[in-house]
């Protein structure tokens, strides 16, 4: 197929460090690519890929420090306009933007949401455009509009092979990601040094969250057995993962999914969370991690981590986390939005709206819905 | 002609108290329905209207504190996807907004750009899309981005109606609009307080001036002299513009056209500013109020305002700044854009740009370019 995709321009794809959505929507083409698909990349002039780029800014904008984000997303609409007749399908990342774009006589656009969708600024928005199609990417993502067109719950996949199994050895749990409050890295240190367990933080910090980083973490971090060692590339990282006893994930946010936990798990390496958004959708409680109520059933759990079969992490992202899995469900997807939805585009007012029930908790794989 | 007309959505149309973008909108909407066009204005559902109202927002964004505006605009332009056959012509305010929106076949699109257009962030876009039809609001707004394809300066023009001229025996100062660093209030303090002349300061505080307020306003409150009475309504402020002895206008920033000064004007009350963005177009130095370097030559002038005349400055409004020669001038616009545009909206890479020149300085009305 002829597929254009739409990535956003804070981070390149695939970013030069920290980017979750830009890293998975890296790998989702290449293996678009390699499966001969003619993909045509909108993102950041400083991404890197097999696909045909289309460079919508010269560098990605975190890179360079921009703060005006709304004129490069709307330009790269402007760029897709001018080459709409060359695809088949639409693929977009970069939230609304695409909605009101859309046309009767267009390719089929399909829309993966990554953030959270909880605040209420933004529900009249979707509200407007709920007859479009859109992917959500973990069952929970969704419950704050259920009411959304929904066509499938796509989790995130990752080339597994450059994950490699660590051995769990380092003596230490891992905070991995963004230093900010709904990340909870002070929670971590608490829970952390109350265990008497060692706690490496690797990890970026925002201008946003300069604040928090100052008030809640920096002095934290005096006290023993705590290390913080900023944001770190990805052969660091893997080696990390690869060597912690466990990555310490003491979210309080709506996860929408939560990338660095199929990481860990790509390494062996298993996930103490707690039950938000997306977390109970990814760990096997008592399997491959523990998804706790609270801090304190965490430190109670941080305990039992040896009843933990790094092996069963592994072989979970082997079935259900790979960039192959998520690549043959966007296929499914991209097939099923022409056949779906071409009759109802194109008249304007028909608000027909999906309201299929999500896959059961159990389903070994994201099914599409039938 | 059927006429779609895109308002931001941060106040209503009107707006119910300081809006000067929001006001300019009404005053066009009401006379193009008063001349006969059907005119559908997309607005907040706050606005009041003779024409039909399409409401986006149930309320004006800053009347319900949101902060998040993407989304509202963007509905904005689903709403206008849904009514396109229905229009001639498209008339923008939202910025970029429509930009990337337009396709061949579409009703023309014009945008009247409305901000200050020197920030580099906006580059970018701006030139992606520099092939669209813009209108500046002055010659001088244009500066920063000479190369979009500008089809007129259209001023802004009031209801002169409404504006009954005072008799300027209220022996003050008037400064008007909104407190901010680049409207610089603590400079009109200054220089009133160094005459020792009255100054009274009519003008809101939004949340990203508190700062500034408290800094460097609120200190210069507590000497004699000054008076801060903070947002009036219309009324008042007609009765304030009236009495002023002049509109003291102390700005430093590129002011794409600055309401005020035509306010004041039509009330018969001189302005006294700096050689700053629109100044020189609109003030006529020495007759209609005086244009300055900087706040030493204010001080100085502002000892000689007896030589300008009050009649002058309502003349001049008369002449070139009411709502019925800038309807006239949008109505020449709108028939204009069909005839020049389409054929070149048709190829997406044709990037044919106008770059005609400026109409005189000393022209009477603004010319659309020839």
């Amino acid at each position: 197929m002829r597929i254009a995709l739409l990535a956003p321009l804070h981070e390149a794809v695939p970013p030069h460090r920290y980017g979750g959505t830009e890293r998975v929507i890296s790998w989702l083409t290449e293996e678009l690519v390699r499966r001969g698909h003619a993909v045509t990349l909108f993102a950041s002039g400083d991404s890197r890929t097999k696909a045909r780029l289309v460079p919508v800014t010269p560098v990605a904008l975190r890179s360079c420090g921009a703060t005006e984000a709304v004129g490069p997303h709307l330009k790269a609409l402007g760029l897709l306009r001018e080459r709409l007749a060359e695809f088949d399908v639409v693929h977009s990342h970069i939230d609304f933007f695409t909605l009101p774009f859309r046309r009767a006589g267009d390719p089929p656009l399909v829309t993966t949401l990554h953030g959270r969708l909880d605040l209420p600024e933004f529900f009249p928005i979707y509200d407007a455009f709920r007859h479009e199609a859109f992917v959500s990417i973990s069952d929970a993502q969704r419950l704050p509009v259920p009411d959304l067109n929904w066509i499938a719950t796509v989790y995130h996949g990752l080339p597994i092979a450059q994950y490699p199994v660590g051995a769990g050895r380092g003596d230490y749990l891992l905070f991995l990601g963004r230093i900010s409050p709904e990340k909870r890295p002070h929670a971590a240190i608490d829970i952390a040094r109350r265990l008497g367990l060692r706690l490496v933080i690797a990890a970026k910090v925002d201008a946003v969250d300069r604040q928090y980083y100052e008030d809640a973490v920096l002095p934290r971090l005096k006290g023993p057995g705590v290390e913080y060692i900023g944001e770190t590339g990805f052969e660091e990282t893997i080696q990390l993962l690869g060597d912690a006893r466990a990555l310490l994930f003491p979210i309080h946010w709506p996860e929408p999914f939560g990338l660095v936990m199929i990481e860990a798990m790509a390494c062996g390496t298993p996930v103490v969370t707690r039950r938000c958004g997306s977390t109970r959708e990814i760990i096997d409680h008592d399997v491959t991690g523990f998804v706790c109520e609270d801090d304190d059933e965490i430190a109670l759990v941080l305990r039992r981590l040896d009843r933990l079969d790094r092996q069963a992490c592994r072989r979970t992202v082997e079935t259900r986390f790979t960039v192959e899995r998520m690549t043959d469900e966007y296929e499914a997807v991209y097939r099923r939005v022409p056949r779906e939805r071409m009759s109802r585009w194109t008249t304007s007012s028909a608000f027909t709206i999906d309201t299929t029930s999500s896959p059961p908790r159990d389903s070994p794989t994201t099914a599409l819905e039938s």
